[in-house]
């Protein structure tokens, strides 16, 4: 790292910074500059002792070199990350197609959005059990029921099962029915349960929060993969910004950032990146251009009579539709959608 | 609410909508516009049922009325609520003044900095045992050795301790030690974890998720009054915007906003809602003059050897210049910052 | 638009608001609900007289039902707009390609760089003579002896020339050697700028400013064709959030949503939508499968020597490969990368 | 600055930004770290050039060490500004009250608030004769007509007269009539307008844009200050965030921060900071304790009947309060609201 010394800071200040650069055990480098100094500091690990250098006296500011990220970094693991769980490949030539409800919220419903996405090409089914809601007045999942209609729904279509844990206590029970653990937005800083995750062998789903950052979802992939488990895709689902005519930006420049700097599969939600049933499928074409290894989308035999997430849930024929988009699409960039082979 | 047809909007749309508000108990009244037509739907309820409404065939948007939050709202209890902790008053015209490090390092570390900030003039003590960090390679705290420790400082000082619990599984384990359990600004939607602190009865200081709404926070308040606890606070530790020269955005409009809004007494954090100790003691007061209930502040003994938050940490004279600067400022909008004579 | 009560609200409030309604020419719709009275005002017109209502006694707030914009309208205009310049067209089923150099710097920079991007299979040239720069102490263009140049770079390769003006005062200069005139994102609201393109017949790009909203973008539009200039063409660039890996924000969201509103096409900026070059082509891409009607990218002989935006432009070899790419999206989502046949 | 190389980057990659660094006349520095080599650049010129390093092979990212401003810096001149402009004193101790309408409406409303907020103790009178509108349709300011009514209200008020210029050719015009020339916060990156008021030597207050950082509102004031006026009111009127209960987020850490970088005087906006009239007063007494060297308040006869922004202007009595509280708060922060003694 580099401490920036103000301009005008004494010679004192300057060899007491070199000190504590030293009490590190770093090596220190002074540059001594026309108006200011900084101070490399040569060996810098990944934590987060540096910020406290920042109350240093005569400090202007500490900038880091190193990304705070180690197991999840590219430059420690050059090869992309292929994460397979039953019948869903992810990542390098590999795109996932994840769809199905927001909700389990019957066997009938479920069932018939499992078949229909897997008619329609989709290669993984997702539907959610445990329900974090904002409003306590709102439907808050079927529980254990729902995992046992998500498992029915497997065995009736062979799709592999992506639905949310929202606690560590129930991370064993999940993994009995899910092949992947979808880690929802308001969880990805919930580090108990990363670490409950990570402890396991289940593929996870690690969705970026809504205002975090791209260090910050690869800091909490990090929390998964030094865990021990190491088959973790990452998902980028929107952020929160002044748009108001989205429910939530989705910036697909995460796909090739993130193909940049991890070895980790980039998943995209276009349902919640977008809050809006008519905006879905160009969303997941272009994601699908952009180069993202799977995409994850709500489905519904009745958007209408949704008990969530009506409102940018596709119907069957939506669906459909999309997926002859995103074949096209993914044709033109490359990239295959089949089922896993294992 | 308000159902907004598109224009265009078919006889038979409107009818099926029609039909819809209805089929939820709510009735229904329409108005013909000269462009469009919009069906007010009366008997709102506060749950979310109204989002599916979004697709129905022709519909423009829905717009509700009511705000979604009940037990916390103004309207519900129009006088304000003081939360009572041991030492601690706030709220109405009691400020709160909470003051500590940000970790528990060791017992010195913390029952010094417990009396400085007393001597001060603080009338709580704050200090993690449990430390939810970004980077799994930070430290994590001394958990319940922490805890004890705390007690230990509050034994010293008769000061009350806030610190923060992290997953429903501790609520039992901290409110041993504490005297008001702090939920984390990455918790703000950790349903569990707010049902569980609900459930007891230890005081609760709730802080904004950094990309939390108002109507989010206010609903996530919601979860605790709803599971049984009415001794809320709320907390704005600053919210992630734009902006790189401070860690993140302290919005003190929400202090008359939520004034107006709810009778739960609000709290500010200036050391999180700046990131930068040359910016705390200015925010401190003009909170004090925004009509703040109460400030969380860091101190602690040493801000340059701190294991976290050493960059906005204040020391033992900072903190001393705070207090006299927010006595004054209190003094000038009427608020008091003395100690609980329960 | 909706009149919202405050719960509580007098009858004395409700009927003066009544009476404040009627006062502005529209018609009034009381509906009395369970805890809120709502006034229905209809007849509303597209001004913003409806803001001081707000200031009404007993209001809570005041929803507009109709879109502030009229003429950009896709209810008013349903067809979608082909804007066409010279050797460009844009909207429809025509996608544009604009590319050349930010900055116009030298004679050789600018023509080799339309040579390339001509043989490429860019439909048009970009290149800044007059610079917005955000520093006075940074190159400001080479203002008319840039245009000249453009002009000869048009000569040599056919491309319709896009260039930016940024002052009323020099519309008239700028249109004399334009096929384009560009309204950069920091004057999307310098409406004495957006009224002198409206009153001239040069087409016009318009950028979306970095913090504007849909309904802003779209009303700094409505000020150019109120003013007589039906050929519109809107940019989306990237939008200021809390992400730091990228310059701005590019929410290729826009595309969709524009493409419901507004019959005017929509084209992608790449380059400042990033601001990195290894972002640029896969989002090109993304933006292509979105269904964006055109592209602007920057492209210079040696970025690392540029001006102005050396670490978002691409080398010639790079821009190929975009093209490459961005072609076979267009056949896969139906769009023509053609040179305009007029 | 710093030059940070990829990891891996090859000893002939670091020589050509050796030998690039150098070619800008600046001294290079080597660091070889243990898994990175950094380039420091010596003799760093506050431009933009370095920008384009980034382009360069094997160049993971460039860091800036200098602020990009200069003649703003506090560094360069470490007393404080004060700003006076007839009965207006802004900075250091002064704190400048400037009251009174949105919009110039009539000399019946104008002159009536002049009066009023003189009486409440304002230092110094606003009104609006060019507004800038978001909307075509809107009222678009009286123009000359309302700067003479500007003048009358000073002439039976002794108030200076601060009041917005829209474009460089109406400087000339505006300066006549106004003691102080207000750049609206949509006009912040209209350098042409920058210059232009730079070039004359009344009075300038720069409102901050709506998304515009520290360091390009300093830049900002540098093309002012820079074209020879060191005249200059940085303003602080809220910025856009995702935040939507209000119309702006009014961030005051903008004041300690930028009298920690700049010796300019910072004005605070609290009725466009918040947009709505409840929230103006408390954020007025915020911004005081905050050490704002001015406030600027929009104060209107009958805010219902506003031409413009009616939800976020105060009455008299209220603006009244508003005097009163801050003056007690003053005190306590021990600023003086008094008009200048020339």
């Amino acid at each position: 790292m580099i401490v920036v010394m103000k301009q005008g800071a004494t010679q004192e200040q300057i060899d007491h910074m070199i000190q504590r650069v030293e009490q590190f055990g770093l090596r220190s480098h002074v540059i001594y500059g026309e108006t200011r100094t900084v101070i490399a500091a040569i060996g810098e690990k990944r934590d987060e002792h540096r910020n406290s250098l920042e109350s240093g006296p005569g400090v202007a500011e500490v900038v880091p070199i190193l990304a705070p990220y180690k197991v999840a970094s590219r430059e420690v693991k050059p090869d992309p990350t292929t994460v397979r769980a039953g019948s869903l490949a992810v990542g390098d030539s590999y795109l996932g197609m994840i769809a199905g409800p927001c909700s389990v919220e019957s066997e009938e419903q479920t069932v018939s959005a499992a078949k229909a996405v897997k008619a329609a090409g989709a290669t993984g089914l997702r539907g959610g059990a445990f329900k974090p809601r904002t409003s306590p007045y709102s439907f808050q999942g079927m529980k254990e029921d729902g995992l046992k209609i998500l498992a029915t729904a497997r065995q009736e279509t062979g799709l592999a099962v992506v639905t949310e844990v929202v606690a560590d206590t129930d991370v064993d029970l999940v993994a009995r029915y899910a092949d992947v653990l979808q880690i929802g937005a308001r969880n990805m800083q919930n580090y108990r349960l990363l670490e409950a995750v990570g402890k396991q062998g289940t593929p996870v789903l690690l969705k970026r929060g809504a205002s975090a950052t791209m260090d910050e979802l690869l800091l909490a992939a990090e929390y998964i993969l030094n865990a021990g488990n190491p088959n973790v895709m990452l998902c980028e689902r929107g952020i929160r910004t002044f748009e108001s005519h989205v429910r939530f930006t989705l910036n697909l420049t995460s796909v090739p950032y993130l193909h940049d700097r991890t070895h980790l599969p980039v998943v995209i939600d276009p349902s919640h990146g977008t809050g809006h049933t008519n905006l879905v499928t160009r969303m997941a074409a272009a994601a699908v251009a952009a180069g993202a290894d799977g995409l994850i989308v709500e489905v519904h035999p009745d958007p209408e009579t949704a008990q969530s997430d009506g409102y940018q849930s596709l119907t069957f024929d939506q669906f459909d539709e999309l997926m002859q988009l995103c074949n096209k699409v993914a044709d033109a960039v490359g990239k295959k959608i089949v089922p896993n082979k294992e």
